[in-house]
């Protein structure tokens, strides 16, 4: 038995919705390990939520269950799913807060719609569903609870759009799809193939703005200039040294980034 | 024995005081599991801490040691008090800050002053108790300290004046008691009935402004309008759906809410 | 052996990068009990994690390991060092984050470079060293492994500059070295001593104001004015009750703070 649940919500750092919640999961089996992942998701930021779980989630060890809580459309004839994925264990409201695990090529074992009241609280408020419905259903669960007996098997739920990418001739299309708490932008470009490309040969714009330098690494950025590298995902990445390239940039999710490769660069 | 500490300050997240505190805790008793609840109460605000407390505490174990340090009165001639309420155990400077709980129907069992300096730091500094005297006593508490032997019990303790509530003929008067990181509104005015009056035949104030709108849970209502609805503690919540109702109607804490009946609902 | 493994970064709370390296760890050896510090270290602040680091470590058990990613240089060529000081344990970038602790008179038994790759991650980034070399070296150390595996020996590292204490006849000039989230100041200068001098005895300057008043706890001090009074880390402290003494005096780390004692002090 894998005791391990994890916290993700947006009900803000120290928030007493966060501590009701670990007090609900104890208060049913005080064995559960209970780890904070975040709780300053930005209020019901699901694209967010999703490059979150996606950015942590398959590190952990098998089985660990993840509780999500990042919820709008609580009280709501919404969803909760519980869903095996990878080694991974989930409980998320259908609302497509984890669609950025599904783009991973993690295999999707079941999806179960959780609808057995049975292992909720017995009042159930409208606005507070991670406090009666998400902690008493995972404190179940990892008393041994059968996920068959929350509720029905599906194959349907929510899903965001995903950020597009798009490859046109010797031009790569893409966006930003998360900001760091430093202001890097962290990009849906695939950092492959950037490292070996010229200097020269290759032209990288945020928005309007020309990103004009490559680095490996911050140290080596000078200070206020933008400059790209890769980042830990893997991809293109925007920041700025001892800075925030958000600020700099005015750019947020969702602004375009193009990297365009010149003759040198074939 | 329950090993489960858990923390509730307003040292800010991520305070060194907090790191202090977790190292004289498990320093004396590695055994202890901390439970991180909150250090963003707001600096010296006992009535915040007071409602916090009340929405989470009674979900937990039997035996919980919650642990207390909103002290502005630290260093002076304030007493620090262990409590047990209901299965609850607690350890708390005597300001007041626990009042939400004891309003609660709980059962108050004993309260102690802790004066034996036996079991807090040998030197103990003005400005730190949360380090120097409740961390070592209540690591103490779970290495089965008897708590008899912390001081005399007493029976007189603060309490913060209770949030009114007046009933006038058709009208209920009450006022926000919390407003929560979403920026909703959490009042003392009770919930059930709530539900069932009819729209047209209740009149809500907060302030000066009159809220249009009942709902069952936030998604229903539209965007930037403030919407009433019953909250997770069961009381008068009023929302703004995406937004803060705190900042659409610059209402805080103590802000008077009116509930005005007509003859429809009687 | 001792499991817990304490985080402290300038990550942000609640950061994905947090959350990853909670899951490396963990996805290596799930037995790691995992303690928060920080992870509201100011960016890059090196001084700030210092004296954070001097506050809190010495009070944890005996082996405990503690896991420091304040790394501007992250991906570059500063080295990564295991430490051994006093009872403790350290993983921490070669950059003087951990000064305060040599600073104070515990015993340095040994730092070693962290060069063997074979308990890094397969993958490694140049961006996020946390997740891919510093987590998987602490979970391994918590598997048992020998220190003397993770690399060479080696006797020179990198200090920050200590902050400056002067002794001049009947002054004593020292500085601002920590800001806490309450916006008291904590000075370098000595706090023993001070409880004796003499109310007019005693001159205290930060920058050019005067501190013209004296405590031994802030609920003594009149709002909004000044004070000094003894840190708990017995250094002299500048405060403002229910107020902010970095605001009220425009103050910051490596302010001047002199103290200038009369003939009446000698």
């Amino acid at each position: 038995m894998n005791h391990l649940v994890t916290l993700t919500t947006d009900f803000g750092n120290g928030s007493c919705y966060v501590a009701a919640v670990k007090g609900v999961l104890l208060g049913i089996n005080p064995q559960i390990s209970i780890l904070d992942l975040s709780h300053a998701i930005p209020p019901q930021n699901l694209r967010y939520a999703s490059y979150f779980l996606q950015a942590c989630v398959p590190f952990f060890p098998s089985q660990t269950l993840h509780v999500v809580v990042v919820d709008p459309g609580v009280g709501s004839e919404r969803a909760i799913l519980y869903v095996e994925l990878g080694e991974q264990r989930l409980l998320v409201p259908d609302n497509g807060c984890w669609t950025g695990l599904i783009e991973q090529s993690l295999q999707l074992h079941r999806v179960i719609r959780v609808t057995e009241r049975r292992y909720w609280r017995p009042q159930v408020s409208t606005t507070f569903h991670g406090r009666d419905i998400f902690a008493p259903v995972a404190a179940h669960l990892t008393l041994g609870v059968d996920p068959t007996l929350l509720g029905p098997e599906t194959s349907s739920w929510v899903e965001l759009p995903r950020p597009q990418l798009v490859v046109a001739g010797t031009s790569l299309t893409g966006e930003v799809v998360f900001v760091d708490d430093f202001g890097n932008l962290i990009t849906n470009i695939p950092g492959h193939g950037f490292r070996q490309w010229d200097d020269r040969a290759v032209q990288i714009l945020v928005g309007d703005t020309e990103v004009r330098q490559r680095v490996h690494h911050y140290a080596e950025a000078p200070p206020d200039l933008p400059v790209a590298l890769v980042s830990s995902m893997n991809t293109v990445e925007i920041a700025v040294n001892h800075g925030s390239a958000a600020r700099s940039l005015h750019a947020g999710p969702g602004m375009r980034v193009i990297i365009r490769l010149t003759e040198r660069a074939m």
